[in-house]
């Protein structure tokens, strides 16, 4: 074999699995093999799992991910004008902060293209959350994003099947074969998609705690370091955050529960009837809002986006652009000024705190799983959810408690056993004695 | 998920990939999925990819074993009297030791149920060399074979289909996969096999050098004790000795010639027309053959088995005990007579040395892959070999050379291209002014 002979596929495994660095055709040979299906998966799967024991270093990870772009179709957005921000979350319990961030962003002058996934594990998805308002359509034509995306100025739809098909092919094979849990396979994995999409500023929100899929802040920030370097050889301006994910984001979880409470954000309301206000969900979605602003040069500072974002919540340009963009993808904007009117759920029940004390656990990740249970998620893709059924926690952690109040509201449908619900919930989220403080919510403004 | 739910495959190996030790009814799911099908091979190569990085215990590497022994068929060699022991290479070049061992030890008293394979990458398989001989069958049925084991004492065929299939379908994927070089796979694929066949006692002769799949003694030693630890808990007596692969052993390679060499160290005889002895070859058969009588209880000693096995190879019982085998499985014992009259190739060529000085590097395994591209061994499965072609090599490390000498004689036919494979000859051995020391042919006699 003379030195110009290309490597076979067992050497290129056999070259990952001793730590060497694939060159960008070794890389982009792979990734053809994959989609072209000429590689076999119980290759590509050794593959992946060399991988999640060698890793790979910010310039093959940024190989990976451009080769994955390349492998599916791309969205030119140059011909829209202004700066094209998007947003994404590694997903959380509660966690609806890109439905008003979107409208928020687009308010304050940015282009928002944003493609969103479903429940993923135990985490809920933009896509069934927006889902919940009656006519709302998840799948647009190219043509149609691009001219919601330029009139108003946002969009959220699910992500295409021809976008990085490299992707789908790997994730799949990572879901079932233990492979999820490697920086570079995940990094790749979120900028190929972002990148293929057209956007070119991403800000991330790196959810780290026991409701996250990380739960160490340091593989977190490992994660975001690797993010930044990435999207920097790939001409992606990108911010990270990272924030905990301990408890359920704001109140609410459950598809139309969620759509609830962003629309009382938007609005600047309480939550009624309950006299509450999601100002953990307020809080982080103007941080994240002035990361998009400062990227797409809106602004010229962190602090000026954030005062910018302020006002455009405040004086309900956000809720009108939310309007806007709903109505544009089909949805019936009436239904939103009175959300109660079509999310009720079959039956609704209080659970009490049954002591006195503090609340200082909530196991965010069971709770994600509960909600599942209750059908507000799927255990396999395509299966139907229901979205009027969700959680609405009215405690959350280092809250003092009675034991007359509610701890948590179950809206249930009628195959919910609230008995079991109430038991679960009990042993998931823990009242003790002593007062614990809450954690911070945002524990890296933006990771360097 | 209740404590009491078996974990799902993916997280059998995540398992595995955390490097928690698996459990036996674990190791079982996965062999019985491999062989129904069940375990997709994508699982499996993530499985074994998994286990190239972290390891198994002693104890899973057992389990593994068993395992894939009652993946197939067994011999029951249990009415046979006699200890029954057999012995393993890990492969190198010129290796003929069995073909010489095995009547060897049928004459000492042993029974020896040897299941052998063919060529393996660069290297020479014994059953190839045996079909050099006219007649001679390697496929029996499991009642001839057991016939001429007890009648004779010793056979040597090919591997059934039906033994261990868990491991021809872990060792086509290893293959594929770059996961060849992980030691309890490796000690579970030699292991299994040899005790599915029925031996009860094994000796190991593991290859280490340039010409072997072991470049480095401590990896070889590694494999050495895991070997005796996995055996000792599968009730197989096990010993094993590394002995030296930077040069072929004895003086052929190529399938014909090396049954030359064998029936002339059986015979006692130079190897005409070269007055050359064959005393490594000899020397390391008579060594493993003292192992063998020694865990086969007949006799109570190394040294005592090194004396047997020497009486028996110089008064002729080894050479007739070999002829009774090969008239048994079908061979021409008349054709061993007088081996020359059909092991001519096609044109026979000497190489000189060309320069004065001394033998100081042979590159075996680059040796090896010449010897497939002449014709003795195969590039994929199945490939047809010319048994009569080889290498005769006349210097062996150490030796003193002078520029008319013959270095080698190649037994080419008329495919080979005889002006290139000298090239290649003075490139693979190199001839230096500087004597260096020939290497020791038994590294370690006993692996403890």
């Amino acid at each position: 074999m003379t030195s110009s002979t290309p490597l076979s596929i067992p050497q290129l495994i056999q070259k990952k699995r001793d730590n060497t660095p694939l060159a960008p055709n070794e890389i982009e040979r792979i990734i053809r093999g994959a989609v072209s299906k000429e590689i076999p998966d119980y290759q590509l799967s050794a593959f992946l799992m060399a991988t999640y024991f060698t890793g790979m270093t910010f310039d093959e990870t940024a190989n990976l991910t451009r080769s994955m772009v390349d492998s599916g179709e791309t969205v030119d957005l140059a011909k829209i004008k202004g700066a094209k921000v998007d947003k994404h979350s590694t997903g959380g319990i509660g966690d609806k902060v890109s439905i008003i961030l979107a409208p928020l962003a687009a308010a304050c002058g940015l282009k928002v293209p944003m493609m969103a996934g479903r429940g993923l594990g135990h985490t809920g998805g933009t896509i069934d959350k927006l889902e919940a308002i009656p006519g709302y359509r998840t799948v647009l034509s190219r043509d149609e994003f691009s001219k919601i995306l330029s009139e108003v100025g946002c969009a959220i739809i699910s992500q295409s099947e021809k976008i990085a098909p490299a992707d789908r092919i790997f994730y799949a094979l990572r879901d079932v074969t233990a492979t999820i849990e490697c920086i570079p396979l995940i990094t790749s994995s979120i900028l190929s998609k972002k990148i293929a999409e057209g956007a070119n500023g991403l800000v991330m929100d790196i959810k780290v705690g026991n409701g996250a899929f990380m739960k160490k802040k340091t593989e977190a920030m490992t994660l975001a370091r690797t993010l930044r370097a990435v999207a920097k050889r790939s001409k992606v301006e990108l911010r990270a955050t990272l924030t905990n994910m301990d408890q359920p984001l704001g109140y609410a979880a459950g598809n139309a529960l969620e759509i609830y409470e962003c629309i009382e954000v938007m609005k600047n309301e309480d939550l009624n009837p309950y006299q509450l206000r999601s100002s953990d969900l307020r809080e982080l979605t103007l941080h994240l809002c002035a990361h998009m602003l400062e990227i797409g040069k809106v602004v010229k500072s962190h602090a000026e986006g954030r005062k910018l974002a302020s006002k455009k919540l405040e004086d309900g340009s956000a809720w009108k652009k939310f309007k806007e963009m709903v109505t544009a993808q089909g949805g019936d904007a009436s239904t939103l000024e009175e959300p109660w009117r079509y999310m009720k759920s079959d039956k609704v029940v209080d659970i009490r705190c049954g002591k006195k004390g503090y609340v200082t656990e909530m196991q965010s990740e069971e709770i994600g799983r509960l909600l599942i249970q209750l059908g507000a998620g799927r255990n396999r893709v395509g299966e139907p959810i229901d979205h009027s059924v969700g959680l609405f926690f009215h405690k959350k952690l280092g809250a003092m408690v009675k034991p007359q109040d509610t701890l948590v509201t179950v809206f249930g449908n009628k195959n919910s056993d609230f008995d079991l619900i109430a038991s679960q919930i009990h042993s998931m989220i823990k009242i003790s004695a002593a007062k614990k403080t809450a954690p911070k919510l945002i524990l890296e403004a933006n990771v360097k």
